[in-house]
């Protein structure tokens, strides 16, 4: 067919339980359009596209049902990398070689799905193919359960992280709340520099339980002195704290507290001890009751069994209107979602230039969090609240959720 | 009312999801009866009863909708202790302090929920009210994730684990998958001597992932130098590879391998990293490829959203019952089930004498551990497979399950 026209998208970053269902929106949205021929896929993001390792996902997901299974799929079904593009000033090799491989598949859309430095290779394909003018047109889609996008209400895979995190740390607070003992427990949330997620732990609480007692965001220097001081103070009150701590906390001067324990195994190696064991050891020291803490880790960024179904509903639009975007003529820029009301919750869907969002961090505002440090205000449980609403739609063969699997 | 009998029901030892399922049964299979007045509750286990801290359930769970509710709540309503009755012949106290508070309250039927220690009790002081003529019916209630009470085919509490376990690798194997990379991850899992937890690991495979590539039990001695030829020879087949390992396994000396390391920290504090930490440490000191360790923790132990609904019913028939063997006059027994058939699966329920089941281990039997000691075999995987089936009823608000919190 001369005139064929198709679609490239991959995949790029870490791993949510949403970015599949992006991906489904954009398969089911270029199909439905009737001026696409084929939408391909490339493995292993921008890596895939340089190597020419391509799939026709049109073929594959060619009904209703194979849509749905790949939006409650959790991480990538077309892999992932973390590969940055060069300035084509200086190396204009990638981006030649890119260019050659779309015309040769006749691919007149190309859609990158990812968090941050997703959105630099957007931002820095589009331009290129502007600049040569290309007819290629390029569209980011967001994702990361970071929450650290900006120009966005929140990124797809957020929502169902929070609700992992939420969901984990009530069941918690039951286990921990059956001795009648003092006792820490400290939870250690993922989310690089940014709090949102290490906040989202602020939902579990319920009319029964107060769990997370305190919460420690990264945009607040963390001091060892007030965090022991606090937890003695709570000590006085109840029996039973939890305690929702982000990996990223830092001290006043900006270092990790991650790295200010280096413990020396027997052969003199270094050993990173990670926040959490760091301050289970601090608890240890200075207070002296039992102190557990409990690092969380990549099961909040995969657990699709535990999804949002508003988290991954509102990943499939996104795909689906990026394809509407670009077959417009949008090129170089983000989909995105913005909050028209709180109650009862909406969002609607636009476009933003992608200079605006490649590479800054958007982070928990000041006033999000309260004064002494240790918690987060109602405006953040406002803003959470809806994003973890509704349940996955997972199917569960022989006991197992049923989830299709990456195609490498 | 002068002819007044009632039930104290009380629970012990750590959390499952399924201890709650129990203490319904036994609420609901009392009422039933017709031949109950009042089931109470006691606080913390046996403490509670010498405490005299009981609540009356009977009049809390007043209906079927109650009665569910508390089915699919994780921890223990009632909460729990760690306490070991004394022998009666060097230290009567506790017995006479019981049987009088038991007395008071009308009590005829006193049930334990619990795992091996818990047992002790109920063959101690079922002993004791035989041997002084006390009209005292004593039944224990078996639970606990480990699976290591003999005389039973499985225990409750351990088939919700286990599907939690095979659905996290599961989660945990697709988010590895995702970089074209060689990477190790290794996942530790609870079960103290027992390797049933990590065994069951096993049924996270499926027809497109072969996760845990390896698995590691207490019952077979642990080689660090076989562990890392395991691993060096399996990143030449593949380059993801997941690993499964038993938090208590132990060198051929009987050694804990997760006291194997003794890091020091700046204050010359002695730490212990743990088995799956341990591992981490070795894979990267001798093999040097990317390398995670991610320790499930006490979620294994507590995540009803993802329990097994095979596992629940169990529990909650257990509890039914032992109400009806206790009416029937038995006293010093465990309520049990034992496997009638593989395919279709079914159970049968009977007790067995108590003395036959207190205070001894049942560990992995060895024919179902391969030759090199790195997976498990057949049997195992039809052994596990039926008690991971089905899906928790647990209902959600606002987002998260709801569940009944801890009468304490």
């Amino acid at each position: 067919m001369s005139n064929q026209v198709n679609l490239l998208v991959a995949q790029s970053g870490g791993p949510t339980v949403a970015i599949n269902a992006s991906l489904a929106g954009v398969i089911s949205q270029s199909m439905a359009s009737g001026k696409i021929d084929k939408v391909f896929g490339a493995k292993n993001g921008i890596q895939g596209v340089l190597k020419e390792e391509l799939i026709v996902l049109s073929d594959i997901f060619d009904n209703e049902e194979k849509i749905k299974d790949l939006q409650h799929t959790p991480s990538m079904y077309l892999g992932s990398c973390r590969y940055k593009l060069k300035d084509p000033h200086q190396d204009e090799s990638d981006y030649l070689r890119i260019i050659e491989v779309l015309k040769k598949h006749n691919v007149k859309y190309f859609f990158y799905i990812g968090g941050n430095d997703s959105m630099d290779t957007v931002a820095k394909l589009s331009k290129y193919a502007e600049d040569m003018n290309d007819e290629i047109y390029v569209m980011g889609v967001p994702k990361t359960i970071d929450n650290d996008l900006r120009a966005i209400d929140h990124t797809p895979g957020f929502g169902s992280a929070a609700k992992y995190i939420a969901t984990s740390i009530l069941e918690i607070a039951h286990d921990t709340a059956i001795y009648d003992m003092e006792s820490v427990l400290i939870v250690e949330i993922m989310g690089r520099n940014a709090g949102w997620l290490a906040a989202s732990s602020v939902l579990a609480r319920t009319e029964y339980s107060t769990a997370p007692d305190l919460i420690y965001l990264p945009e607040r220097p963390f001091s060892t002195a007030s965090f022991v001081n606090d937890v003695r103070q709570l000590l006085k009150k109840k029996k039973q704290i939890i305690i929702a701590v982000s990996e990223g906390i830092c001290d006043v001067e900006g270092t990790y507290v991650s790295s200010q324990e280096a413990n020396t195994d027997q052969f003199g190696h270094v050993r990173l001890s990670g926040t959490g064991k760091y301050l289970e050891h601090l608890i240890h020291d200075t207070i002296g009751c039992k102190v557990r803490s409990v690092e969380l880790s990549v099961l909040q960024r995969c657990a699709s069994h535990i999804a949002s179904r508003t988290d991954l509903e509102e990943a499939f639009e996104l795909g689906k209107r990026g394809v509407d975007y670009a077959m417009e003529g949008a090129t170089g820029y983000m989909v995105r979602l913005l909050r028209t009301c709180e109650e009862p919750y909406t969002v609607e869907y636009s476009i933003e230039d992608i200079d605006k969002i490649a590479n800054e961090e958007r982070r928990v505002p000041q006033e999000w969090i309260n004064e002494s440090g240790n918690d987060v205000t109602e405006e953040m449980v406002t803003y959470l609240k809806p994003l973890i609403q509704g349940e996955s739609f997972v199917t569960y063969q022989n006991g197992l959720p049923s989830y299709l699997f990456i195609k490498l």
